[in-house]
């Protein structure tokens, strides 16, 4: 029956007496920019053309000193993004992604340039929507958002994906998919590159007004993080010029899975563009205008990553400079999260000689840090300094205020003082009035936001300053 | 017009001269069972009745000595799950869901008492469909099995969703709304009890037969881990027995997310019911069969956790104990992964002395773990042994055999044993050797699979067995 059924394909009248394919049918197989592999339309890297670039310094804040003034950091990125999309109308290669966030993500400035995509009818009171509008963010799905990008990328063209840092959840197992399918990809020299995967958490868990705890997970970094190193790149800017010099650096890129969490909120700006740049290059680094060990050793490293941790951090700084003036403090602020993993582990990871410089072997170090403590302990777990105790998101939180999200978390300025006294055995006894003033303050907060629903004066008013010693 | 727009409600047919609402429009809330809170559609919990089970030693495995026997933990539980349908035919109070993956995962006994569920027409071709089936695998679509399961159980019944370990992930966003919404659950005195979330990942990253990278993820345990303590629960059984001990307490339990990764192959068999039910209860202890440190300080610690590392953590046991009889080893088994968490922070957590009194203090532990090891550097972080080295799943693997999974990702037995050696500076030269014959192995395997296809005979045979020196 085998036999016959195979017999039945009439296998003499393919395949000549040397049992090889006849000339007539292997001329059928496809030949050049036909043959699969070479086919642009299954390897889109071959008509990747890079975007013409507006220089990003040109969109930055003027920071005359740090703290001086507020911004929010994406609605600066908007008016970057809309000039990209100016000097690439012609080419059309360039779109922005998201279920229907891109105003909530602060990226209004764009529709000064394009508007959302709408192949439907158009009434008068339609908001941006055009047939040829190059925003795709009509549909609140972030499935659809996400596959309609990575197929844009794989027809060799440019974007991001925008999404609230939540429900980007949503599509974990598309990301991941992605980043398997991008290291494979590098093992085959016939693939051309295409542009990386960008995705942009904005509306993060420290920002959610009047959301509550369904809008609380910083764990798409965790997810990423376990993805294949040379693919995956994660980024936390700490305000408007760090942002937009990441950003640059990202939609430039090719081959990656790049995650920016990223600040929608008015917010201290800290870095001029020179120091932004500086920093994002690095990625990781010493703030010397906040610390006071220059060419000493010092006491105590506080460590930050992320933009509401970076704001607490500095603030518990001048708290501590005040009270203990002689306290040698080194303040350290993480952009480029993979610098924290050993290089031998991550292109991106600082060697132990770099890491040490910087973190020293056995100081204290309070690190805090935008999501669960949990993922700074899995970079930082083969580095010497054990000395480290990290705060984050412990999935505490509700519609609250901003400031009493960061203290239901203990991320909040009062309880990293505490902290870092009680991580400073040498204080002995002198560290003990500032704890309980911190305990003062704890209390103080929760009764002033029962009784007025808004958040101390003091926090809300705070800005950094070179403390005077008391 | 703001006050022309509120009379225009006439509040004075709705108010008393007191503005207290009048005495008729008050009579229509509801009351009793119907107000909000108390209806038994709001609040399920109220419906819940206890599953009646059967006695789940009942269906385990004669095993007369360790490894001596195999089975498919996977089928052994259908039959378990089968009866639990039986029992409970007349209260129509549970379910299974999954994505058409009820047979793949080898739940098949269960048809011997129900079907899948199915509205539309029957065909005599249909395999095992029915209008009143138990078993909701009719969609291919891992949102709506889960999003059914959630209700389901909302509404005061019980069930478990059964999945692909890697596909599971689809549904991550889902599960952790879950565990969120029952931890808020927990601090509301009037929401009754429900039934846990129970979430069996089986096909697991080491068990992909036809299928390659794309079906390799772990990451399910790291994303679960990470939510609030007092839902979260995750346990990976070695065995048949192990399984349905496991099973039992999860599918009798309330307010819980529980992840059970399960083995679907045949493989051999552990533990006796006896032996399963306390090593179960526990979650973690010494297999005192493997090991040869009795009344002693081990040299090292042997760890496994996941049905492939304990495989391969006792294959390399035999290897080490046949070429170095002096050395004294434990073999550690983990069921319950929470219990490596201080108890600080999860009520499953081992206590640092019970901790200290497993892995020592300062001996090297190898540990074998199913999913990515940073899990494992994050759930031990705060213990006092750092002389901890794990080995799991580093997103390397395609289609191959299973045993060259486990060498690309470096948990094969002969891997572990040059990581054993590697750790013990105590051996000297002696382990030169030892480390030499492992290459060697690699290479071996490598040649032989190439040239045939399937693993060497000496994986495939392999038995457990007490060593003797040589």
């Amino acid at each position: 029956m085998l036999r016959d059924w195979l017999m039945s394909y009439h296998p003499e009248e393919l395949f000549d007496e040397n049992g090889k394919l006849i000339p007539e049918l292997k001329a059928l197989a496809p030949v050049g920019d036909r043959k699969i592999g070479s086919n642009p339309h299954a390897n889109g890297g071959k008509l990747l053309r890079d975007l013409r670039m507006p220089d990003f310094r040109d969109y930055g804040i003027e920071v005359p000193a740090p703290g001086a003034v507020e911004a929010q950091d994406m609605v600066e990125l908007g008016g970057f993004v809309r000039d990209i999309f100016k000097l690439n109308e012609d080419a059309h290669n360039f779109r922005i992604f998201g279920p229907d966030e891109t105003m909530s993500n602060r990226l209004g400035k764009v529709f000064e340039e394009t508007n959302r995509d709408w192949n439907n009818e158009l009434l008068d009171t339609d908001e941006f929507l055009a047939h040829d509008g190059r925003v795709m963010d009509s549909f609140l799905s972030e499935h659809m958002c996400e596959g309609w990008l990575e197929g844009y990328l794989l027809t060799g063209r440019h974007g991001f994906f925008a999404s609230y840092e939540a429900f980007i959840r949503v599509v974990d197992s598309m990301c991941a998919q992605h980043a398997k399918w991008l290291k494979v990809c590098n093992q085959l020299p016939w693939r051309q590159s295409i542009a990386s995967l960008n995705l942009i958490l904005s509306s993060n868990v420290w920002q959610q007004d009047h959301n509550g705890f369904t809008h609380q997970d910083p764990g798409f970094l965790d997810h990423i993080s376990n993805k294949k190193a040379d693919v995956v790149r994660l980024y936390l800017p700490p305000d408007t010029n760090c942002l937009l010099s990441c950003f640059d650096h990202c939609i430039r890129s090719r081959n990656y899975v790049n995650v920016l969490v990223t600040s929608k909120h008015p917010r201290p700006q800290w870095l001029t563009m020179e120091q932004a740049v500086k920093h994002c290059t690095q990625g990781i680094g010493i703030w010397e205008w906040a610390s006071n060990d220059a060419g000493e050793e010092p006491d105590i490293v506080m460590a930050c990553c992320g933009d509401t941790p970076t704001l607490e951090t500095l603030a518990a700084v001048t708290i501590l400079r005040e009270a203990l003036p002689e306290l040698k403090i080194r303040v350290i602020n993480v952009v480029d999260l993979m610098k924290l993993q050993p290089s031998t582990m991550h292109p991106h990871g600082l060697a132990d000689a770099e890491y040490n410089a910087l973190f020293t072997k056995d100081k204290p170090i309070i690190f805090a840090f935008h999501g669960y403590h949990t993922l700074i302990h899995e970079l930082t777990y083969c580095r010497e300094n054990r000395n480290i105790h990290v705060f984050g998101y412990k999935e505490e939180g509700t519609i609250t205020t901003p400031f009493d999200m960061r203290v239901q978390n203990e991320i909040d300025r009062f309880s990293l003082v505490k902290n870092a006294v009680q991580n400073l055995p040498q204080l002995g006894n002198r560290g003990s009035y500032l704890i309980q003033k911190m305990n003062d303050k704890l209390v103080e907060h929760k009764q002033y936001i029962h009784e007025y629903g808004i958040d101390l004066p003091e926090v809300r008013d705070w800005k950094w300053h070179v403390p005077e010693a008391k």
